[in-house]
């Protein structure tokens, strides 16, 4: 398969990209090659995949349900209560829902973390993008289970053979749902497996005070202490941390991922040390979470509000700007996930998508990167390609109609509560 | 005109609503009404139409323009130079271009402030919605200037004979543009003719600090002194004020326009004291600001921004909910204006919007109004009606391509430096 996209805009000038497989081969002007497939990329802008780099995307069935609840009152009353009615076929349509979302919004790529993955693994495989889906560990703090799920845990049966987008990995939960000793052999098989290890860390206030209590030390400190700080860990929020905590971070070549809509919607905290953490030169990524704390998975969203976000709080109009933002969600999101995607260059893998620029959002188009990032929101997405292939033209994505009926089939046979 | 939407979800059930002449008529199921247009509102939920509190709509032309300076940069090198260059022709394709994204994301209703704000009303007679125009009062802190200036100004020329959506204001600029004298004659001749008086006040802690230092007075409090603290005032901002000011301007009856957005982009701070004003009785509505400090005019967008600032710095996840946000944004924009939209309710203006359920914002729908504040933005819009005509069917507004090419050809007049 070869794709010839003519006439682009890229980086403020107008182009050729020409794919080939799936691997971008080439960008320059008036490229004179035959290609299978050509996009007319007149009056459209190209900008890289993005990557959401935390989110548990068949939580999309959940989406504006128990909002503006207190935290406890929510998971204990809302949200919980319904897990319990999850089967894979809900999994398996909620993830497709997800995955719809996110490709009308440009994202083709997602750190997943849910229950029934390989159901999730096998809706993206079908709907054309990347994913990475881990094994959830939650040994509610008892080693002894944690032992029990240790010996369960098989790479053989953790992993399952689909295509070269789709990854997978293992997820200790959190440190108030997964004891030291799951951490520790978790850690152990995600470096002899060579997997992610994708966990929550440093979310909320309550988690400091309560880690402090349990542990004598805040939560990465005790995640240091065990010695399960690792560049293969990606770790969700890290909002309550201090600068100490940081170069931890940092001297482990650990990931983070910045959730601000999920952060703001739960109260969770909004102070996230952006300048402190890529000073020190630790990687960040940018995520939406699940539907149930950010309500969408719109990536262009996301990068607007971590962008004023740190601008408001630091009371400095220069801090993140666009570009940057746009770096975090494309790039960044390759680079913690350790796929050669996020980048419109030759040899990165074809995950790309192209831009109507005959809409408000893109008129007059002073900055083409600022009105992606301020002004416009995922609507704008007109074309998709991942992995070498079209997964969306004219905003129209196969079988659109089925995904959002039986979504909404799914979702009276989840929430019961 | 009479106009029968059917099978539309209101509320959360399943209505029609009538609309005869400019007005909503009758909402309830299976109305047996004769009228000249009947909307299908199946698969489709209605709102009131959003009230946008604060703009400055032919700023539209400056979108992406000088984005991620310091402020004083961004005023000195790239604003205020180029808006030497404002002709009535600009402004009237800028303020085309502002109606049409507001159309295109259910605002029929906007309190503009800008200059050459007749020919902004004659671009908003000709697309549909309401506007307020101030006429902008600058004497740069000179009486005698101040002094000419209201000389000049008169009832008859400041108003001019337009459809009954088109009002007219007054807009002493801001305390650091406007003598006290400015601001005490235009509060008279406000109070005479029954105009609005749009203002900026109390927006940074530069402005906060120079009020202290030039007056010895914090912005509200000297404002108070000076007497022009009414009900006719519309204040956009109010970030630096304490609970005393709050008083004073529930005292005096002063509604307060929001704009989250711009006020994180700009840096101006983000600890909207919303409950404490609430709570004191002020009256306050949500804006965009203008395109150049916001970068769009999406309402929709805004509510999600205010409300999810709000749960974030207070650390409170049932701050300001969804049903309230919406609120804000419609019926308090009506009463901030003095206009009987914002509301679905027989008597009320027939201002409203239909949005597209089969999206993935809508999908599943556990609650309308939390899809439509968190999942959703102003591209879910697919029916405008304002003032009793349908303004935009199948998200598409007449003339559409012409205004998006013209606002491209003003923005070569507008942006030379």
């Amino acid at each position: 398969m070869s794709i010839l996209i003519k006439n682009v805009l890229h980086n403020e000038e107008i182009t050729d990209i020409l794919i080939r497989e799936n691997k971008i081969s080439e960008i320059k002007p008036n490229i004179e090659a035959k290609a299978e497939r050509i996009i007319n990329g007149e009056n459209k802008a190209v900008f890289p995949g993005l990557v959401n780099g935390h989110t548990h995307s068949a939580m999309t069935l959940f989406r504006g349900y128990g909002d503006d609840l207190p935290l406890e009152k929510w998971l204990n009353t809302k949200i919980w209560p319904n897990e319990r009615n999850l089967t894979p076929e809900i999994v398996y349509w909620g993830t497709k829902l997800a995955c719809l979302e996110m490709i009308k919004t440009g994202t083709t790529c997602f750190n997943d973390m849910y229950f029934h993955y390989k159901e999730a693994a096998q809706a993206t495989e079908e709907m054309g993008i990347r994913g990475i889906f881990s094994h959830i560990i939650f040994d509610n703090l008892d080693p002894k289970r944690g032992e029990k799920i240790k010996t369960e845990t098989k790479i053989e049966t953790l992993i399952e053979n689909f295509s070269d987008r789709i990854h997978f990995g293992i997820a200790p939960h959190a440190i108030y749902t997964v004891s030291g000793y799951s951490f520790a052999w978790a850690t152990d098989f995600a470096k002899e497996h060579n997997l992610i290890i994708h966990t929550h860390l440093a979310e909320t206030q309550t988690e400091h005070q309560n880690a402090i209590k349990n542990y004598g030390l805040s939560p990465i400190r005790y995640l240091n202490k065990l010695g399960v700080l690792n560049p293969n860990m990606v770790i969700a929020h890290c909002l309550w941390l201090d600068n100490e905590e940081i170069q931890m971070l940092a001297d482990n070549g650990v990931k983070v991922v910045h959730n601000p809509n999920s952060n703001l919607k739960l109260a969770s905290g909004h102070q996230f040390l952006y300048n402190e953490m890529k000073e020190k030169g630790v990687v960040v990524g940018l995520g939406t979470d699940g539907c149930s704390s950010s309500n969408n998975l719109d990536m262009i969203e996301a990068m607007k509000m971590m962008s004023l976000l740190q601008k408001g709080w630091r009371l400095d109009p220069t801090a993140l700007p666009a570009s940057e933002a746009l770096t975090i969600a494309s790039e960044n999101g390759g680079k913690i996930l350790n796929i050669k995607t996020g980048k419109i260059e030759a040899g990165y893998l074809a995950d790309l998508f192209l831009v109507n620029l005959k809409t408000t959002a893109f008129t007059p188009n002073n900055n083409t990167v600022s009105n992606l990032v301020y002004a416009a929101n995922g609507s704008v997405v007109d074309t998709v390609v991942c992995n070498g292939k079209i997964i969306m033209e004219n905003q129209k994505v196969n079988g659109e109609d089925e995904i959002l009926e039986k979504a909404n089939e799914m979702v009276t046979k989840l929430i019961k509560h």
